[in-house]
């Protein structure tokens, strides 16, 4: 007599989750086997073990964590399950790795939709296959009604740095040039909006995507890049301002190069938000030498779709001022950009 | 006029977690400068890049995730810092494995304590120590007052997995011995009689603590080790359940034989709670062949401290009932040890 043979009733026949699920019991292990195995499922995360294995070659490995706590969790391209996915992948591949492995750890709420949560881990499973990675271990805690608010998922990840490359937020150099792979502040107006109740007026979506891809291109055509950061909580303004501050080089930006949609830059104005303050989920910031720059921007724009058909070089990297960026305005002014307090924007990943 | 010159205001003059603290700008920043950085800092975390980097010899990885949202934060014996630490690492010895990194991702509720937050820090990095393992990449996060309940941590680990070592909890072989390194349900009743308000009266402990050490003696001495579990959620019924039905054996335990301490016994008696269904968090459990079981119960039992000392060979793998774990009775009657449904020890972890 199996176990299962003693549990005919179908444990999943709740539809939303109950404090059980979480508490690593028999209702556990069907919501791994019925929800997370069929759309994440392989041979690490199938062992059910409690850490997956696998074999690393020798060579410097990157490692990255981040928990999702955005509100609302389904938004105007996409939701926090490929959110997480790309957020961390993006890390990753940011620090000149190439991805491989993830976790995903779910908190969830009491009474939280069982549908909802597929749609989640849906998303999952398609931003890992678009990444080419793999979720192979993971955890579910549960939380009573109230103590959080819906969903919580960490993602972390593992990345082999592809050999040769030496990226880093210390390594701008007077003379380096900024490059933006496309338009700013999509990701963060998409919730903003969405939030305010002005997304199907506004139409702006979230620029949520992996860039794996396209920067093991660039690095590929152009290993001289200095460093990479992807513009996400504090935007533009706080990319710059760390970089600036970790190099203890300065660094000036154009505005009049800066690219934002149209519909971006009219959300912002109407919400009084600085679009250089507000995140993207699917944008690069790399410095790289002068010589490099458009190197740069030509892969970015070759890449297919409209990822990076906006990608522009906006600035450059100064001895003057270490550690502070500053902005030419399209009036010729020249203006401090600072790094913001960042309390406008909660949740936004 | 560098960044900081021009904030001569101290930041952290909040005593409180404000939204901003997880927003990515001045304050996310010096948060980690003054809270983190002091008790954790390394040279991965110290780079402030978004992810870490080290090297790693060819072979087997061990990678794995928890979330915990345990309540309360502070309990007799530990908080939810050395908790999470102790989980992760344990969680990769297991496998086999020698814990080396650790990712740190904080959910914080707006409003809570910098102090307390400090204290859990302080905790994680002396578990850290302790263990051996460094934390060198983060993430923190902020939630509006009431979206969480005070602190949530995921802690992500990676390891090596020690050469000519193959343990899998499909591994069980008929014949084997299970062997449990210490008495069984501490940290669970620590958190449900700290609940109750009985944790003064009681005196009960959580065992939480880090089991890489034991566990690497314990493989140089035997490395026929087949299986290993810490017992966490779901106590020792989920583990032996989980460990049966995975490599489709049977296990016979022998109920005089398990190591329960009289508190926690009675405790469990008051509330109802079967000990064997009760977490433990600094316990492990092995699957041995029969003539190595006495070697693995000797390493167990030099363990400095109390940790081990009352460690026991608590029963054996059968070829009958594949999937079913049965109890023998001290008045020598056999019941099935159930796979606990688990609703009734909520937020134990």
């Amino acid at each position: 007599m199996s176990i299962e043979s003693r549990c005919p009733v179908p444990l999943l026949k709740h539809e939303t989750i109950q404090m059980a699920h979480g508490a690593g019991g028999r209702l556990s292990r069907e919501l791994t086997r019925k929800v997370f195995l069929p759309h994440l499922g392989n041979r690490c995360l199938e062992a059910l073990d409690d850490q997956a294995k696998f074999f690393l070659e020798a060579g410097m490995v990157a490692f990255t964590t981040d928990t999702f706590v955005v509100s609302p969790l389904f938004f105007p391209g996409g939701n926090i399950g490929d959110l997480a996915v790309n957020g961390t992948v993006n890390d990753l591949a940011v620090g000149g790795a190439i991805p491989r492995y993830l976790s995903a750890g779910f908190v969830l709420e009491e009474g939280f939709s069982l549908a909802e949560l597929e749609r989640v881990v849906k998303s999952i499973a398609n931003a890992a296959r678009i990444a080419g990675v793999q979720v192979v271990t993971g955890d579910t805690k549960v939380v009573q009604k109230g103590q959080c608010d819906g969903m919580f998922i960490n993602t972390s990840g593992i990345g082999v740095v592809k050999k040769g490359i030496n990226v880093s937020c210390s390594n701008l150099k007077p003379g380096d040039r900024i490059v933006v792979s496309g338009t700013l502040a999509d990701h963060g107006m998409a919730i903003m909006t969405a939030r305010e109740g002005l997304s199907f007026q506004s139409g702006i979506m979230s620029d949520t995507a992996s860039l794996n891809g396209m920067i093991s291109k660039i690095l590929d055509e152009v290993p001289e890049v200095h460093a990479m950061r992807d513009p996400t909580r504090g935007g533009l303004a706080a990319t710059l301002n760390e970089l600036a501050g970790a190099s203890r080089t300065g660094i000036v930006l154009d505005e009049a190069a800066l690219p934002v949609r149209p519909d971006v830059q009219g959300a912002c104005e109407l919400l009084g938000i600085d679009p250089l303050n507000v995140a993207n989920e699917g944008k690069v910031v790399i410095a790289a030498p002068a010589e490099n720059a458009e190197a740069v921007l030509r892969v970015m724009r070759e890449e297919p779709g409209v990822s990076g058909k906006d990608a522009a070089i906006v600035g450059e990297v100064v001895d003057d001022h270490p550690g502070m960026v500053i902005i030419r305005t399209v009036l010729g002014s020249r203006r401090i950009l600072e790094m913001p307090l960042g309390e406008q924007l909660p949740r936004i990943c």
